[in-house]
Order: structure tokens, then sequence, then C-alpha cells
């Protein structure tokens, strides 16, 4: 029997700590020993507890160990961190640890160190000379780099669920379509003000519904009045919004009247073609071809905007970001300072941009199909909230009580 | 191989008649020929057809009769109406003609009688003394009823597509949550207000989770400036609404703040026992216990409501029927003059009052599941158009649209 | 302030019990003092809690107590039952308790009584002479009736989460259609040779897509070899059942070719016809008439059916119970040993089953659409492990695996 | 009033061209008016129909032909085609004809010329040195390119409904969960028989569920077997399949016992490593370090696959082609004889590969979330039938049907 004692501190029964701890123990063939615990008293106190954790062989307490780790469990008795060189580029060595989206902190030369640039699922580099640690995913791994491997000498800090009364405790564990949206609406209001109070970011990553159901205004009502700081979209919202802007129509469809107008997908190429003409949006927007819509707030307001391409698009336009992992990159620099992720009817961006989040940034995502939420936590990004309903009137509504008339 | 002439008269290609005259004759392993094809000329122009329909025997083509005629074909040399004794209560004679939801007509004695009171799947009993022809459903047929059987001495006359461009021929074909919901709020706006000015009536099938969305005022509102005429629902709806009158609460959670509040279900069940307290939703009311809300409304502004009974009820609350063939009659005799129905986010009773309407009734169905109104038209409400959103903003956004402040 | 002690035991870590009650007393704006806490040592150890439970008054302090009553808290110094007489028939007495699907006690004349017959939100009728308690549902009080008011005096026992590694572990907090099918196919059917072995109960709920996806005969077989021992059901699918059977086809569709035949819903209605000839589907299964499928399964094996009326229903078939209220009780009275209830593809009678069992009765949804799982959860039946797949190959995969052949 | 003659021909009434037409005349604000109409006689028989297009100008009548051309009218007429140069690379002149996905011929020198590798939504351009015409996306078009405008001088050939009687026919016009699966499965077998034994190809488009669901293997055994040529999939299926093979999990599920085991996305991680080291997916098979799956197959036969970049990707695998435009066209060139699509479960890859087929190729897609089905004929996939099933319970059984033991 192999035996280790681990530590926990912190709201441990509160945020569901302590039970996941026993569970993973258990379902992994362990067995654990409770030698301290001791409850905080009242609800603003930490608990603290030591568990003997034992399993049949190093092996199998290694794995059970780490799971723990990453669920936030200390080691005391430390040992050093492990590290070994990336055998060549974009190749990481045997056994790498590989992150939870949480605060991590690595043991380097005797000093604890928060990992820069963590998300879910990437490795860890350390500059000793430096005295610093990074998070890298496969492709900017280069030859020689020291990844972090094993699990000993690191920390995970998973964040404890807030006391207060917000709407993501209201909604926490529940994907319906049966609930007050209205105050909904004013509750995610209500986030975004605190959030641009404290002088942080909204991101908002929005798909082509947006458009189709008629309420692009809005958001580009929210980009002016700077209650977005950035966006996230792809090719075919971009190419949609300047149809409208260009011809009143979405693929063809006339948003004011719902009639479907002249050649189906005619006007979506043309706008395409506008936009080639022109060079880019920002020529088309210059050049006054285009007078108001998301993209045109998004240049006159110099908001950064990532357009990222996929394996649908039409064209596409010129700022599209037709590598798939440059798009990657490229939205990562952007989430510097976002607090707040307004996901907006788009299965593929939100759970590609949820793997990139830090677990401690607050999630909100707007879909009228509820698998999209399902998928986007079964994905890894648990801390997002989902909205069941139709961002048609979604948005309209939530640019009505942040904007004051 | 059996032979017989039909004649088809009208919209018959704009309306996809001719198109499914062939497909059903093919499908069911006979032939046609055609023998005079006058096409309107113009928009307004009906077309004319007489074809020879051909089957290997007479069942078949007997078959294939039947089926035409619930397409709207005529078969000119008109063999009699043939009609036999219901051999007992409930039970209906062999081979009898169950009925389309279009418009029917039967020669009785050498004269074409237009049949009341018909409904989808029904069958036809004739008061040959009063010449009169009526829709019967089983639980109303008497041992001796004169029933018809068969299919000749009948016709049918299926609706034409209108050429007017409303809502209805906008979104004919799809079920998407991918339209300008903006503008169809609007736009069923448009078509309520033209029912009421044409004098008649708008039903409104309602579902629990216009409460729990927090939308029971505004389909109270509606109800109160005479925009709902009259009102189907269940006994759960009922129960949520009152208890959001009494506590504030819709099973338990503050529709204000979104905060779930004492005792889950416990409001939910003391409302119920204070209507039987009262003896009835209506005494309820006269006491003064409630004072808005929507049965406050239907109370008040005499509103006629069926609350239908289900098997998932709790109490339930006195009025609600629970027997629900008692039920089904009720309902039935509430459909005079109801040229629009909206159904609100309820799969079982949009279904069955589906079942009820003639298929010249305006039927729109407004639900976040999709699924819903594809049952719906799986089960033969083929004329219900589809509206894929969020109850709780669209009742909230059509009220403001038809009430002018 | 007013404070009170309480006690907690047993698995309260694992089982989310001891957070979840810090959750109700902050929730509900009260305090608390950890005033003692033993942890349980090892994975089977039980822990024991003390708390000090605080609130600003005496009634705020007893919508907690209530409240934690429910999750299984124990008030140490107990005081009496309340009892309170019903004011008339179907009224209850202002402040009646109602029940959870929990295994509950009340203390009669100084001795703890387990109440016979509860189910979620009933109230509880104290027998005192016989020493006894009853759940009763509204329509079953009776005048006079001595009902359970307040929450002293009671106790709750909730389940424990089970340590062992069953399905129900597995995808215990999840909905999710991207989940292994055939290994969850072969862990329902141990479970159902679980129950069997132990000389316990399978209720099957069905809803019509068993006949429409073809999964007719599968239900059948699994009835024939004794894996079903109770079947709930509506109108609807004993006429699929009946017409399959008599025709070949399921709402007039070919189920073997897939063709859609002969006059749509004529065979559905002239099923319907020939069960109100011979007098009950018992009489036609007598006659000869039908030689296989749902119902003559279950008349030939004598396992006892309940079909319950709803709204949509044709006809109905005479055993069909029209009076929800009615069919409820014949639910209630075919529920004894039942332990495992497999839910069918049925939105309507999955949620009304799940209303009138006890919480250790072990649920299983199958359904295409997630939303019936989540609102089956929703709605109370917090127990109901949802699989996401087509019942018209889950039940061919499911009879496959228990029949060997 | 501008006046131009069309002609239609073939089965315009069954394939409901000529209603089409109507519609798209009136819905434009044009007139028409028939002047000779020669009906098809027998089922077999064309029609035939020349009628007068009437517009108020010119530049309506216009938008009115170029409907007209895109859904099969002919203007006997014939005016010459228009051609103007690319005015710079990826640009195109103003305009451009877009096309349909249908057979289309252009009007060069005085002859009919078919276009080559015509798709939705494409430009033409013509190679008049070579009497050739093609048709281009935007990132292929170059400077001077000779591009067809207006829309003279074109003819379009829309597919006509087979009069036969198959799976596409029968489920035709909706998207239902209700369907008799076990019936569907042999239809879809039957139609992969047809193809392979024309000597054409079967292409599958799969995503990550076809793992998940524990379906991999029967992929990778139709593959082994022959009946599927093609594949077009994404990084993450490739990366199941091969942590499925490597360690018995799909992002750490345990696909045989359904447990969830060590690490979550640790083994995921590890599998995408362990490609980086061998270099490449094919090298990984070549070593003998996996001896089984999806990719495997596809490398033992030599099959042509195209793994897809997506923003979601870890890692990616070195064969994902992670330039979106390059991965379109690497699907391009892998489309010639395939004549039937399988679209297993994934929306992005089916929209997108929805986009590059003819309308003639036969499409089935395979999803348990219909509205993967609705968005793919909304965005022009019409052809596509859609089985809404679970892929998990479906492949196998394809799979069965096929694979004669």
């Amino acid at each position: 029997m192999e035996v280790k004692e681990i530590e926990l501190k912190g709201h441990i029964i509160d945020s569901f700590i302590l039970p996941e701890v026993f569970d993973t123990i258990m379902d992994h063939g362990g067995e654990f020993e409770v030698i301290q615990f001791d409850i905080g008293k009242h609800k603003k106190d930490p608990s603290y507890a030591r568990l003997l954790v034992k399993a049949g062989n190093r092996k199998d307490l290694d794995v059970i160990l780490g799971e723990l780790l990453k669920i936030g469990a200390k080691i005391p008795d430390i040992e050093e961190l492990r590290l070994e060189k990336a055998p060549k580029d974009m190749t990481l060595p045997e056994g790498f640890y590989s992150t939870t989206n949480h605060r991590t902190y690595v043991l380097l030369d005797g000093e604890w160190i928060e990992v820069k640039n963590t998300e879910m699922d990437v490795a860890i580099v350390v500059d000793r000379e430096n005295k610093q640690a990074f998070g890298k995913t496969f492709s900017d791994i280069k030859k020689g780099d020291l990844v972090v491997v094993g699990n000993t000498g690191i920390r995970v800090e998973p964040p404890e669920r807030p006391r207060s009364y917000t709407i993501f405790d209201f909604m926490k564990s529940r994907v319906s379509s049966e609930k007050p949206t209205r105050s909904i609406v004013s509750q995610v209001a209500g986030e975004i003000r605190e959030v641009k109070k404290r002088g942080k970011k909204v991101l908002a990553v929005a798909g082509p519904a947006v458009v189709h159901t008629g309420s692009a205004e809005s958001l580009a009502a929210l980009i002016r009045e700077g209650f977005v700081d950035v966006l996230f979209a792809g090719n075919a919202i971009a190419v949609h919004d300047i149809e409208y802007q260009l011809y009143g129509t979405s693929l063809g469809l006339d948003l004011r009247s719902g009639r479907s107008t002249e050649g189906g997908h005619r006007n979506h190429l043309y706008s395409i073609n506008e936009v080639k003409r022109a060079g880019s949006i920002e020529n088309l927007v210059r050049e006054g071809k285009v007078s108001g819509g998301i993209m045109y707030e998004c240049i006159k307001k110099r908001i950064p905007f990532v357009l990222a391409g996929s394996i649908r698009d039409d064209g596409p336009l010129p700022e599209v970001i037709t590598d798939v992992i440059d798009a990657q990159k490229e939205m990562r620099k952007n989430l510097e300072d976002v607090e707040l992720v307004l996901m907006l009817s788009t299965m593929l961006h939100s759970i590609a941009v949820g793997n990139l989040l830090a677990s401690s940034v607050k999630t909100i995502c707007i879909d009228i199909n509820p698998a999209t939420v399902t998928k986007l936590s079964d994905r890894g990004t648990a801390q997002a909230l989902g909205i069941v309903t139709d961002v048609g009137i979604f948005l309209p509504m939530l640019a009505e009580e942040l904007i004051v008339q």
C-alpha cells in the first residue's frame, strides 16, 4: 500500500471540493483516511482537512494524486518540480503535465511561481533564468523547451463558489428554457455594468443568428455605447452584417419585412465582392460605403475584433484569419482583462473560446438550442451559465436595459 | 383495369393539388391519363383538369378515389351517398368515412349539404328529416345513427394557398429559429388586429411556461385589452398564475428577483388549497383574494376559459375538467368564430386543440422547442405556422405592439 | 435572533447534504454555527454534525427549519407533531406539511411512525387509533381528516448516494447524447436483471413513439419474457399497437417498408372501431383478432396495465381511464414493489409517473429529446437518469441483450 | 411593361417546378400569362409550358428571369452570354452570375457548354480558347479571368423528383424522430449497395460523436469492407479514434465500461503527442502503434481522407489542414464520383460539405439533433435527407446490415 498525505483548505464543503476529493479517490480504486478536519464555524470561515490517500501501488497513487492536485489538493511534503526537454518542435516529452483552466503555480527553485497564460489542456514551460513559467500549446512548443512532467511541485487553485447572490448562483445547475426571461436580462445587464465599473472588459462572441434574427443593430449599439470591448466572430456574421447594411437583407431575406427578396444568396456574394473590391472591411467603412452595423461600430470605436475562419466560409472577407491555429493565437492575445464573455448563438466559436478562458472568467452562453450549453460544459467550460432563449429578442432587451435614452 | 373519371378545379397548380393527385395515384399503385387540362392564364384564373384514374381492381380504385376525394377531387358521375346504422353506442359501422379538417359536403337526396362541426378524423352522421349532416366523434355516436360509409356522394374543399403576402406565406415551409424575431412579432400583431377588425375571435392556448418565463402579465394584458377572446389551458398554468398573484412566485421561484424562495413547491400547494377553500377560482377573484393575472382577467372580462385536466395535475383546481372527453367537448363548444389561434408553449394542448380545428383557422404555434411545431404538423395541423422563440420575451413584445400606451 | 440546534448524520459530505444545508440556510437569509463535526474517517464511516441555525425571527427560522427537515436534518429537542382537521372535503388546513418523495416519519404519541404511500407534494393524514400515517392527495382528503401542519415532529430520510459503481453514478450529472450507447444498453439490461433477481418489479411507461419507431415488437418481447411487470401508457400507443397488429401500419405508415399506405389516419380510426365492436381490448385478444404486440402480451401474461386518458385522445379505447384523477389513483395502486421504471419516449406520462414515485425507485428516462429529461428533473424526479437516444433502436438492442435466443 | 417569353419542359408539375415558377414571378411583383401548356398524359410523359413573364421595368424583369433561370426555365430567344474581366485577384466584376448547385450550361460561341466544377454560390469563368467553363470560388479568381455576368446565355437543369420509391421519397418532407428506425437502416444500406454496384463512391463525413457514442468500430468496419470510399472529418474525431486505440478511452471515458478513467483530458493530449512524436498518423500506423480504428483502416485501405481544421482544435494532428480555404480545396478534389454522402453527427462539416455538393448527390444526414438537418436545408443542401437518430446505435446496425458474417 502506497500512502501520501494531502491537505485541503478553504470553503471545501461549500464548493463541493471535499466530496469531489472522496469521489476521485474511490473512482480510481484508492482509499482514504481523514486525519484532521477543522470545519469553518461560520459561513465565511474556511475549513481545513488532512487526509491520507492510499493506493495499491505507486503508479495508481500517482494517478490519484495527479487528479487531486487538479481539484485543489496540496501535497504538504513537497517534492521537486520535474522538468524535461521537448524532443522536437511541437512535440512534448512523455508524461507532461497538462493544465486545467484554474490558477496554477509551480515550485521553481524553492519558490512558488504563478504560471502565465494558462488555459485548459496546455503544457507548462519553464524559463529558469527569468524565473517564469508559461502555458504553451502544442504549436508553440520549441525543441529544448523545459516542460513540466509528472505532478509534483505543482499547485492548483480552483475558484471557490461565490457566496453572493448573483445570476451565476441562481441558475447554477440547470439548463432550462423555463426561466423568467426579463428578470434574467436585467441581471445580465447588471453583471455587464459591474465589469465596466471595475474597468475590465466584456467580450462578445457572436454567431450569424445575431444578424438573421434581426438583432445586429442591438449588438452594434452595445459596441457603440461601450458595453462590448472585444468581438470574436466568424466570416459569416461579418458578411451578413455588411449585406444588411448594403442591401437590407441577410442571405437574401429582407429583415424588416421578413420577405425574401431577389436572388437568395446573391446579395450575400455581392457583399463579399464589395469588400474584396474595397480591399478590406476597414476600407469599406472608411470609404463610407456602410454607415452602421456591427463591423462599422467595431472599426469606428477601434474595438479589436477577431474573425476566425471555418470550412463553411464563402469568400472569405480579407480580415478573416483562415488558419485556425493563427486565429486561436489572435484570440488569446485579446483576452487580457476580459472578465465577462457573452456567447451569442454560436456553438463552434463558443466552445473554441471556452477552451481559451480561465475558470475565473464569467461566461454567459445565450442560445436557443440547449445542446450548445450542454456541450460547452461537457467540453470543460464548467463556469458557463446557459440561458436558453431567442437571441433575436434577448439582445434588443439587453440593449434597452443598458442604454439609457 | 378499373377506371373512373375525376375532375379538379381551382388553383390546383399553385396549391400543389395536381402534383399531390399524381403522387397519390402512383403511391397507391394506380395509373392516370390526363384527358383535359385548361390552365389558368393569369394568376387569378382557376385551372381545370379531367383525369382518368386506373387501378387493377375495384378495391384498389376505391382506396385511391377515397384519397383523392380528401384532397379535393370531384367525381363527376356522382354516385349516391351510402349510409349505414351505427351498430351500438360509441361504435361505427364498418367502412365508415373519416373526415379531414377541410370543408366537406354530402349529397343528401339530390342536394349538396355542408357537414357541420367537422374536424379531423370524425364520422359523418346524417339527419335525413332535417336535411342535415354532422361530424361526430366516437363518444357521441348513438346506436342507430345514420353514418356515411365508403367515399361516394362526398365532396371536400381543401383551402387554397392564399396569394396575399402574410406571415403565413413567408414562413410557410420552415421551422427555424433563425428568423427576424421582432419583425415576426409585428406581423403576428397585425394578424390579430385583422381578426378583431372582422369581429372574429382569437383563442389563446397557453402552457405553464407562460408563467415560469415571467410573461403572465403580458397575456393578462392581452386578455384585458380584448385581444384574446377565449383561453384553453390546463391546471398547472392556472395554479402558477394564482401562486404568482398570491406569493410572487411560480413553483417557489421568485419571478421578479429570479431567487428561489421558501419551500419549493409549498406555495404551489398552498395556492391550490386557497382555491379549494374559496370553492373556485371565480370565488377567489370575487372575494378579492387575487387582483390580477391571467385567470383574474378572464373572470373579470367574462372571457370563456376551458381548463382541461391531465395526469400530471396536482389538486386539481375546481374549474378543471378532469374527464378528458368532457374537456374536449367543452373546447369544441368554444371554437365558434375563432379565426386565429395562438399556441403558447404547450405541446399537449397544442396538439389536442389542433385536432379540433378546421383547416381554415389560422394557427400560430410559439415554442422554444422546435419539436412541438414538427409534431403539430405531423399530427395533421398542417396549417400551423411555427415560431421558434422564447415565449418569455415574445409575449411582452406582442403586448407592447398591440397595446398603445 | 432565534436559534435552534439541528443534527445531521450519515454520508453527509459524500451525498452533498452538508453543503446543501449551508446553502439552504444562507439562501433564506439565516446564519449558522457548527458546534460539532465528526467526520467519517474511512469511506464507509458516517459523519455527524451539530449546527446552530439562526434567523432574525421565529417565522424565518421556521421556514429554514422546514427546508432543512426536507433534506434530512434532525431537530434533536423534538417538538410535538401538530395536527389539524381538514375544514372540508378536498381541502387542507392552513400551513399543512407537504411531503417530499423521500422516506418520512412522524412522531405520533411518542413513537416514530413511517408515513405510508408518500409521494411528492401530498399531505400527511394521521390515523391516531391505529397509529398510522398516510400520504393523501387533495382529492382523497375528507372533512375532519387529521392533517399534519407545520414542521415539527417530522423526520425525512433522503437517499444517500450509492458508493457502488452503477450506471446511475456514471451518468449522474449530465444529460448528453454523446455517450457510448451500446455500453449503456448493457448496463440498463444489468439493472433490469438485478431487480428481477430480487423478486421486484419493472414498470414500463411507454409513449406512442415506441410503435412509430418500429420497436413495439421489442417491448412486447420484453413483456412476454417477463422483464416488464407493469405497463403505464396512454390511448395512442394502445391504438397504434393494435393498428400495427391489424393492418401492419401505424397512423397509416407501413412500418416494414416505411411506405405510407392507404388512407393516412383511416386505419387508426378503424382500429379503434374494431376494439369498440369487440367491447374491449381484452375481448379483441380473446376473440383472436390480434395475435401479438404490446397489449396482446399484457393480456396474455396478465400483466397489469393502466391506460390513462389525455385530451389528445381519439376514441378512446374502452380500457382507457378518461378521468385523470382516477387514472392517477389506478397508477398508484400498481406501484407496489416497483423498483425500476423505464420511461420510453413520453414526456407527459414520464412527468406524471415521476410525481408518484418515491425517491428510492430507480428511474431511467429514454428519449431522443433532451428536454424531456431536463423537465423530469426540474419537476422533482431528481433520481431520473436520462439517456438521450432513439427508442427505435434502443429497445431492440435491450431486448437482444436480455433475451437469450 | 417589359415582357419576355420563357419555356419549361419535363415533369414540371410533379417536381413542383411550375408552382415554383408562378410563386417566383409573383413574389417579385411580376405577372404572367400562360400561352401554351401541354400536360404529360401519363406518368412518364413530360409536360411543356410557354409563359409570358411581365414586369414593370427592365431591371425587375431581369431579376425575375434570373430567378426563373435558376429553377430551370429556358429563355427561347437566347441572348448572348455576357462576360467581364475580374478586376483583380480574388475579386469579381459587378453583376457576376452566382451559381446554384444544379447542372449548368453556358452558350459559348453558339454552343451550349456544361460548366465544370460547379457548386452552390460560385462564379463561372470561361476559357474561350478551349471552349470550357468552370465554377470558381472567390479565392481562385485571378485578375483578368473572363467571368459570366447577368443571366443570359445560361441554362440550369434542376434535378427532377424521382418516381421510384426510395427512402428519399419516403421521408422527403419531414425531419422527424418518429420513424421506423430499423426499416430506415435497411433502406440506407440498400442505397449504399446500389451506389457501390454502379462503381461509384460513398463519402462519410464524420463528427467526434461517432467515437464518443462507441460506434468508431462500426465506421472502421464499413471502411475496411469497402462501403466507404472517402472520409471527411476534423481533428477531434481523429484524436478520439487514436485515443480509443491507444488507451481504450475517448476524452478519458472508458467506452467499454462507461467509467471515466484517469485524468479526463490527459489521454486526449497524450494521444496527440504520440502522433506528433511519430510525425504523422500514417507513421503511427506504419510503426504498428495502433492496430485498428477509423484512421487505421483509412491508411491501410489507402482511402483518401481530409481532416479539416477548426478553431476548436487541440494539437492539431500533423495531417490536419489548418487553413480552412486549403481544406475546402482538398475536399473538392475528393468529390469526384461521389454519389452518396453519409453525414454522421457533425453540424459544421455537414454544412461545409453540403455547400460543395451538386444537387444530384444523394445526401443522408444522421444526427440526434434535428437542428442540424434543418440548418443543412436552410443553407441550401435541399436534397439532404435527415434521419434523427442516435449514431451510436445507427452505425452498428448499418454495419450489421451491410457486412455479411
